[in-house]
């Protein structure tokens, strides 16, 4: 039966940087696995960006562990997978999907645009939790990186943009983010698309967005807000070759675990 | 004779980020050199930050090749040093004084407070032209950073400040930035100077600071500018150990060869 019958609140969508610990201290996949007990504990594994055999069972050993009912992994590898009436069925009843990473183009090129990234932004408005990891996270984007080189300045050329899922249509996330040096991908990448607000999100460190579109930091390391609001730049370098970029006026914040960060008014809440 | 004499305007301060192209494209020192050629092209080297022997010969090798008419090495070991009548003479009648690179910490502790220090800045007034590599370019910060930890993103303890030289007051300068991640360090030394600047710059990059208190950026790489003006942060986290800063509100300008910054009224301009 389709939650939409429960007239429940919109699911949370939540953006793991990658890394997220599994073991000892699970804080972002018990968190989430308890948002999904709320209802029927009911969890749906999507590893289409791995090339992993285990990845999903592994995750499904996991979320059992830490309080799952039932877990299914699904196997989609193609996009007519996407419209399979099972998939769709079962997207309809599970409380979460959870997004495994792997590689991001994966997603883009398999799952974008299908019947199943539409049943899952429906069933989010009535109530699906939907998790993404590493290149699960990046997917989360509607305006997505696809891939990009390190270093912390902006370069024109350094990141590849293509189309996400747009389960969060106003953020571009970038994972792995202190680890792997991302900033200058991601401030090329807002520089680029000046609407949106660039998130940064390191390796076991998440952000839980609410019904509301805010989002709270949990997690061992930062996430990285850098906000175009105010931005002038100028490309018209004459470094040909390197294409380095010149910013103005980006905002910048770093939060850490319990600060808040409100999408629609920009604003900060330290906690 | 002083300069004094000559009522010149005051000269430039230059910060170079360290690994300063010394041979193809020697554009910085070139530029420096070229300023003191419009005096007599008289340099004196501080070598002091370095325990190299040699490395006060090889920047005069490179300024003699660029141009310069007369170089000196100041041998300044001790503190005593710099208040020896004979150095205090020569940086009265020098057209520019280069602070190598190396420990910055031998700066602040063998150059701090003396009477060389003081007649650096008040030749500087009437046209002296000061220039620091590296551990040079710190010292010329008041609040400088003497060492630190590297990483992007800012944690309470990862930076250790002490006293510069003060030859520019609002700057927290920071060096080899891009290439050593020093993002992370300079937050948090603005986040603990909210009335500083914050400046990171890259290697073979520099700011060329005039008497207006403006600068220009020159070189390959990029300056990073942190400007806590509208900072707010939360450092009473419960992460104990690891310390980690929540920062909100930061101004962040990442600029290339020919766009300027205006220290005193904080503001940009593109080239």
């Amino acid at each position: 039966m389709s939650k939409q019958n429960f007239n429940r609140q919109q699911g949370y969508i939540i953006a793991i940087g990658g890394g997220e610990n599994k073991n000892k201290k699970p804080d972002i996949l018990r968190k989430f696995t308890e948002l999904c007990t709320q209802g029927n504990a009911h969890i749906a594994i999507i590893p289409t960006a791995s090339e992993l055999e285990d990845t999903g069972a592994q995750y499904q050993q996991i979320f059992h562990r830490l309080g799952a009912k039932r877990t299914d992994v699904l196997n989609i590898k193609r996009r007519i997978d996407c419209e399979s009436p099972s998939i769709l069925k079962m997207i309809n009843s599970v409380d979460g999907v959870f997004i495994t990473g792997g590689d991001q183009s994966r997603l883009a090129d398999i799952l974008g645009g299908t019947s199943l990234v539409e049943a899952m932004k429906q069933e989010n408005l009535h109530g699906l939790h939907i998790a993404g990891t590493s290149a699960g996270a990046a997917f989360i984007s509607q305006t997505m990186i696809a891939s990009g080189k390190s270093g912390n300045t902006p370069r024109l050329g350094m990141v590849e943009i293509t189309k996400g899922s747009g389960l969060s249509s106003k953020l571009i996330i970038d994972q792995h983010f202190r680890q792997r040096h991302r900033l200058g991908r991601l401030i090329t990448a807002v520089a680029q698309n000046p609407e949106k607000i660039g998130i940064g999100i390191d390796e076991d460190t998440a952000i839980f967005i609410d019904h509301k579109n805010k989002f709270e930091v949990a997690g061992g390391g930062w996430v990285t807000i850098v906000d175009p609001a105010a931005l002038e730049l100028c490309d018209i370098k004459s470094n040909f070759s390197k294409q380095k970029l010149s910013v103005e006026g980006l905002k910048l914040h770093m939060l850490t675990s319990g600060d808040q960060f409100d999408i629609e008014t920009r604003q900060v809440m330290l906690c």
